[in-house]
């Protein structure tokens, strides 16, 4: 299918509304912690960062978010909302535009985007090119079909984003589901919407936010809110589910770091992120 | 000795000049590429954002920039320049600012800063800690002196940046000092400045930065502009020297990443950072 009438590309839709200025509204259908819970609705810090890269891409010069540094400020409610979109500089290689996620007049979410251009396949001739080596994943069918986890469904069950992805993990970094995580901060799988809309740029800033936290394999549970995340689109992906692997590599004082790996089906690494978020409350000591 | 009187400090000061302003000058003495030659001059770019960060902390509510944004936009003159501070947020937890260097009214380098606090000291009892492999270096005294290298020294053999940084690489990262880069986009070191300021923030957001670019070892020469670097503090560095390790895992298009990870001398991992850069000309096909 097309990805035009997907619930991904509905959730993120930005319709312009002047100069510089956009409509958003976060989705209850990518909601990480649904309403009717103790705690505000909170909707996938990736999925928030696509909605303001259509505001941004609207107006580039330049195809692709080469460079995006996103600064959460607010928890956005599930209520209309603003992105204002600035650039800061249009040139010949690369553009940069801030752009902000307004809600009743205060910042929700602060970004910065560089656009620029971006290989969609080899290398041409003489021109430097070095990849690492890819992550390892079982084949698909060995992987655990992860469906609604703990924190994305309701009290009434009703599940945000766990419906809205199709996700496959290696049963290597699954022991927190049966209690008895693996003691690593590492998550590796597959991903794809439900809907299976092809990868783009938008699906890219959803993927590199997509796996459970990595500290669910330390033991720590619930809503691990990201600070900041930054994200660089490295190619453009061919079609088919997408390879991730997230590792993080330092946890003290309330923050962790989540790196993430994005791989396309043609073995290509087309996205990598780094988020720092604050771990959840424990669940085990 | 204190730092407030080493060339670092005095490169990077801000000066208040109003409410949200401050007065800053990129300095010759940390130039990559110095005056006289073909190209314009160019600062370091982590001086640059350790610059901005003294703007910045001068009025933030929490003591250390932990998430640092930094898109560069041009390349600054070697004269005065103006530092504007906004805060979008003043949270318990985390405090959020943008924050431009603009020069003649254009932005130079746009910065958004979360400040928050970090751990000084070992982890609290019941507190989530955990943290990954350190990097692998020889002895410092098996290191090599990398001393001023090409690129950082000008026609009239004046040396910026390179003259006041002490780094010992790895010799199995320096073989493109004798035309034989490895193979691997790496690099490896202690770093420290050479008048022995101890590490703080602003020296974290040198280090980060610090090191030749990786794609040296790909047979890449000549200044590799960063385009963004993300650097996340972890916390607070003891004295002594640091040891940094950066890495990449692709490249294409012109465009690379490189990883650094800056631990202390008490071995712990206390900043990481990523940025995307422009490969410089090749200096072999």
């Amino acid at each position: 299918m097309t990805g035009k009438h997907s619930v991904f590309d509905e959730a993120t839709a930005a319709r312009p509304a002047g100069t510089g200025r956009y409509q958003v509204h976060p989705d209850v259908r990518f909601a990480m912690v649904v309403p009717g819970g103790s705690t505000p609705a909170a909707v996938n810090g990736g999925v928030m960062v696509a909605t303001v890269l259509r505001a941004v891409l609207d107006t580039s010069p330049h195809p692709y978010p080469v460079a995006t540094s996103a600064h959460f400020l607010r928890v956005p409610r599930l209520e209309p909302a603003e992105v204002e979109v600035t650039w800061l500089k249009q040139g010949g290689t690369a553009a940069t535009a801030r752009a902000a996620l307004v809600q009743e007049g205060r910042p929700v979410l602060d970004v910065t985007v560089t656009t620029g251009n971006l290989p969609a396949g080899p290398a041409a001739n003489g021109e430097l090119s070095w990849t690492g080596e890819p992550p390892h994943l079982p084949p698909i069918e060995e992987c655990v079909d992860l469906g609604p986890w703990r924190g994305t469904v309701g009290p009434d069950g009703t599940a945000g984003y766990a419906a809205q992805v199709d996700m496959r993990l290696d049963p290597a970094t699954t022991g927190w589901r049966r209690g008895q995580p693996s003691g690593i901060p590492e998550m590796r799988g597959y991903f794809a919407l439900r809907d299976e809309r092809e990868p783009d740029a938008y699906l890219l800033a959803l993927a590199v936010d997509a796996l459970p936290p990595v500290v669910f394999g330390l033991g720590a549970a619930g809503w691990a809110p990201t600070v900041e995340l930054t994200w660089h689109m490295r190619a453009v992906p061919a079609g088919g589910p997408l390879r991730v692997a997230s590792r993080c590599r330092h946890v003290s004082g309330g923050w962790f770091d989540e790196e993430s790996e994005v791989w396309d089906a043609a073995g290509r690494l087309v996205a990598q992120s780094r988020q720092i978020a604050r771990v959840g409350r424990r669940a085990r000591g």
